[in-house]
């Protein structure tokens, strides 16, 4: 509030990580691993020939400002990265490439976890940042390691594409674990036990919420893919195209997954609404049914318990049965009428 | 998950059937069919000359990866072959037209079926690549044998137009399935048995289901054929615009018919709805009417089933029957009001 | 299903009418009628210097093919003309502009019926199809015989821009039609007898889809209209843009009279929803507020009616009295109590 | 109906009334009001090198076709003119703007007036076609009159500007006394009078009715504002631009407000809804508490008002009051078993 | 009403406060403050060779229109500067750019409080214009004071910018407020209390309506602000660009924030209503199951309370017992059935 633009706070609901730098550095000859602990010794670490991928690890403790300042960043960006609470988006500045994008993770509970990742791309560096340890990465360095595949071969952009395909990727993962909630939910929307509807409402509310924060996440995903792809050639090369077009089908396809359990939401809560109340009503009506045969046959057992003097069918012996045979007959007829009129 | 990009590896929820091969070649006077075991088999039977069908039928088995190898396909081409949740689209390399689209076919339990087929056109191929065994295009291959139409005598584009004529063709009939079931619900909608409400409106969110996923395969279709519209003259010639212009139209009355479906179906969850709680309305008032007017009377037995001693008009021989009338009149006025507000 | 695309097959839900052929030739100064029986006599009776307008009744029996093979038109347009089920567009080919429209007509019952007419626009000549006899062209004629207006002095695009005015003009009647049924049903959503509820939820439903299948109509004919204005000038001089301006205007009218109507339909059926809900409440209230009253009253003559010995009030001569008067005083306070909390 | 296109006929709901002219001509030093009979007059009457205004009140006897003639202006236009249920619109001719708009008035009873007003400017001349007498033009009478601002400075596009902010700046009028309904009806809302509801919903509805007529009457005065400031500068000079850029700020504001206007029916009919339906809950509710609670005892008392002749518990003297503390302490138990679990 | 546009005339909801001036003269060397009472004297002030910041306080008292005077500003400008009750948006004059923002704050009671502030932007002089005394400038006056970060070093535009920074930061406050209130209200939406619920909906009403201003005010300002981005570099200096792309990110996270809460508050609406109706369905049911329980008994006891003579059983000494026995079972079977049934 009221700092100077630019300003390095970090902003976010968790605790900020202390940073842990790690450099890549690989042609397609060569491939090593360096774990510097200052900025200054990263620096001195980058090897000029080869492409070279720099990943930040928390974002505590100075080091994304010194790195940000060694490599010539705008103070804008900085802010940008150290403020976990971004948009996903894509900015291309004279020098370098900037993208906000989130990594999801989904929890043992199906919560899920959104982690923002960013990255500066040059013509020999990408770098990334990430707000805690653990990530998706674990697959392009086993083939950054392995040399399988042309990543060893291709430049920077691919490296940054092969990255953002991954996340990508992960998405599916994490949107197949909500389509196994909603589809738990769908079963138990005819759950006949009274007393779990409410808890049922909550969590469908609850399941309907993380689809809506999803969406909000995936979009600019999507607009960040589509505009690197409208991007002039100065950062992607045009061999990369066929591969973006490819990403940014798979983000359409997410896109309209979550569409696609948003609507299947609503519809299992229409579904459950018309179950609760329908069963509702035919409980009801049975109740009422039961009420209905029995007050006038109470109402006659009522006359025949006044105690007027002259009523001279209570002398008569065939009375009483005749009596009790009324009332049998009547809720008989009851019961035949209801029945008929398919009231239960 | 975390494969490079461009790895061939079939995605899909049925198992994948084994490719079986098959080539049509024709020209205006000639017209042969082969069924080579083998891509080499295939590529050496192609005849230059002439225009080329190849069809693909059942994905597994290395034999897609062969064939694109052998046309010179992009990697990425070939994945997008084999995973068959791909969104329909269009795409055009330098050398062939790639497009993706879905054949439906419908159940006898009015079940939809979904089934991808990739279409690569170049000057002189077109080759289809198909999930399965069975398909729609007998018309076609008739129409090739007989030599009836234009289809021998025009190009590579022209055969791709026709098969793609009769996908779009045999949605209509899907469409018309679908339209059955709506109106076999609706005539359900007012179904007077309160046990069928839940199952009917089970079976009616299952029809909007259908319908959205419906939506979801037939607009990237629609787009498609119009991208094709759109194309430069490369792989399309300008006699095949009419064509195209007309199988777009086609497409737009496809997606309108989903989406008055889709309006079709919520007039009658609201048609439904009405009725059932219309229905049960009238049955609760009719019960409460029923106690409301015995309600009373029973009160008034009940002051005369009292045993206070001093009761004078309990030894009166008028007094039973005169009870008796005021309860039958007390019972008819009742009646008569409740009508007369039109309570029933 | 399957045909070679351009097939003159008849698709649409009537028996087609055999096809009757009639001409008018005019000029500013000469008017002639021909009913020929043949197209061979049609063409022949064509006179080259003056505009012909062809109206084609019906089209069954092979006329419509024969027409259009003597007139020089694609055979994708002989298809779209024998298919009635097509949507309203615009198209222009090299040497005509070929345009499909609906026609309305309001029966008695108040249920429409829509009409295909296809239009061919020619230097020389306008070609109407009709799907059968009987029209709404009779005031152009009138004015062709009179030489009332313009018409006689204008070209063939005149005469077409005149026949589409005559049917958007009847599309107001239709559109008042409509109007009218929404205003009675809007007099009928608050009629206290329940059982009409359920027919006028269903006639409601009915409006509602006839208004649909309205603006599915209109839509498309708006967007011809637009698109004849868009069209560039070799078919439509520049001295029909005022009209065609004008027309459009009228289009867009129609089409947002359409759409106030859908919304008065969803107005009178909250309206209905509202009525009935509120009715249904008080009728229960009024039940449920007797039966309220009397159980417990009905508690009090149970109480004196136990058969204990030792019931010392049973003989006093004070205490029936008092009960009658403690009862008529409960019931008293309790319809005071209610009529204060306004329950009734 | 099938009149020829350009026919001068009176289409609207009311009589329309003899039209009366008016013709006011100024420059920056002179002013003087003319009223002449007839048309010959009036056109004799203008001055060509002032500055003219005519104001046209109502539309019948032949005056508008007469003037229209004599100013050489488009039948269309004519016919325009006299339907006065058009949609606003600008339209320029070659020499001169033509524009429809509409003037609003409310009624005591809050209900509002639509009146069609037409302008047609030229270099020298607006003329103005009311449909019927009475108008908001007061101010600028008086302004012209007197000569304050710049109006009498300015050519005659800021006349029409003028004329057109008086009538957009009275919508704003009309908007308050939407306003204050809708005040109205939100108070209403809460209403616990059961018999108000049916009429509350009525009346909101006719409310949401002219909301909905206001909206589709703003919208395309906005867009007519939108499109005088894009027109090129024949008729409007550039130093009108900063003022036709007001004009539409405050046309979109107005156009915003009816927006706003439209989600607070909704939210006070949303309230309405709960309301009643809370209230009539909590009603049933407590009377079947009161139910609930008599139903057991009065069964207790039934069990002792049998006669069966060994009943023991009948004879003891302290039964009574047993069976009486009981009932007390079952009635006191229920009673604070529903007070406890929140029942009321 | 009726005034000729441009008069200069406060219009808005509160009594304007007496406007009171000041001005900041700053360049990188050197910084002062003067007050001066009238608007002579501030021009005077007025140091050329320096940037200066005029900040006006209050609306009333014919100030702003000397002021405006003084420095050659549109009439029309003026009259948007005293009507508070304007849009945000931004216009570029020929020698200066005009920008009218809301400054919002957030009450102690959480109700909000709209204040407008106009910009006006030359190359040596910012003027802001707010209606009321108290601001969230603070900081900006600190940093010029105190020549923290590169206010001082930098133009006019970016004083303009860093005020609109403060601003914008703000609204992050307020929509922070606003979310702890819907976080409030989503506790209670499970209320047990049926008295609440009536004032939870109006409270929920109010937030959503509270919501729907916000809306209302943040989506022309991030307009504005991305017109700002798209202006000619005249006012705005290229090496702003990254701070206006910047600003409208924040921005557009504003307006989404707004968009999620709105969804949010559906959300709470529709848990609280399902949470509301089913417990008054699970009251009515328990309710209707006593009842129903006892009716049936009742009308036994009923039957052996009549006066027959002969009634055989009366006389069985095992008879009482019996039926005793009789009715406690019923009751039980039916408790058992109802558990079965799930019932309650």
């Amino acid at each position: 509030m009221g700092l100077p633009p630019g300003s390095p706070v970090y902003i976010g609901r968790r605790d900020p990580t202390q940073a842990v730098l790690s450099l890549l550095s690989f042609d397609e000859a060569e491939y090593g691993e360096v774990y510097p602990d200052t900025v200054e010794a990263l620096l001195a670490a980058i090897k000029p020939g080869k492409r070279n991928w720099i990943n930040v690890n928390g974002l505590s403790g100075g080091l994304v400002e010194a790195l940000c300042a060694g490599l010539g960043v705008h103070s804008l960006v900085v802010e940008d990265i150290l403020n976990v609470e971004h948009r996903p988006r894509v900015e291309a500045y004279d020098d370098y490439l900037f993208l906000i994008t989130k990594m999801l993770s989904i929890h043992e509970d199906s919560s899920l976890e959104y982690e923002q990742v960013c990255f500066i791309v040059t013509d020999s560096l990408v770098v990334t940042f990430q707000e805690t340890p653990g990530d998706c990465f674990g697959p392009i360095r086993q083939r950054l390691a392995t040399g399988v595949g042309r990543i060893r071969r291709s430049g920077t952009d691919y490296l940054a594409y092969a990255l953002l395909d991954v996340i990508v990727d992960n998405y599916f993962l994490v949107l197949e674990g909500q389509g196994d909630v909603l589809d738990h939910l769908e079963i138990r929307a005819t759950n006949p036990n009274p007393a779990a509807s409410g808890e049922f409402v909550a969590e469908l509310q609850q399941a309907k919420a993380g689809l809506l924060r999803l969406r909000r996440v995936l979009w600019p995903v999507r607009d960040s893919v589509s505009a690197l792809g409208r991007l002039d050639g100065r950062f992607l090369g045009p061999e990369l195209q066929p591969f973006l077009r490819d990403l940014l089908e798979n983000m359409v396809q997410a896109v309209e997954a979550v569409e696609t359990f948003r609507e299947h939401a609503a519809s299992i809560h229409e579904v459950h609404l018309a179950y609760v109340s329908n069963r509702m009503n035919e409980v009801m009506k049975v109740l009422t049914i039961i009420s209905t045969i029995f007050i006038p046959l109470t109402f006659l057992a009522g006359v025949y318990g006044m105690n007027f003097r002259h009523m001279p069918e209570l002398e008569k012996p065939w009375a009483y049965p005749l009596v009790l045979g009324v009332m049998a007959l009547g809720a008989g007829l009851m019961v035949v009428y209801f029945k008929r009129k398919k009231w239960f």
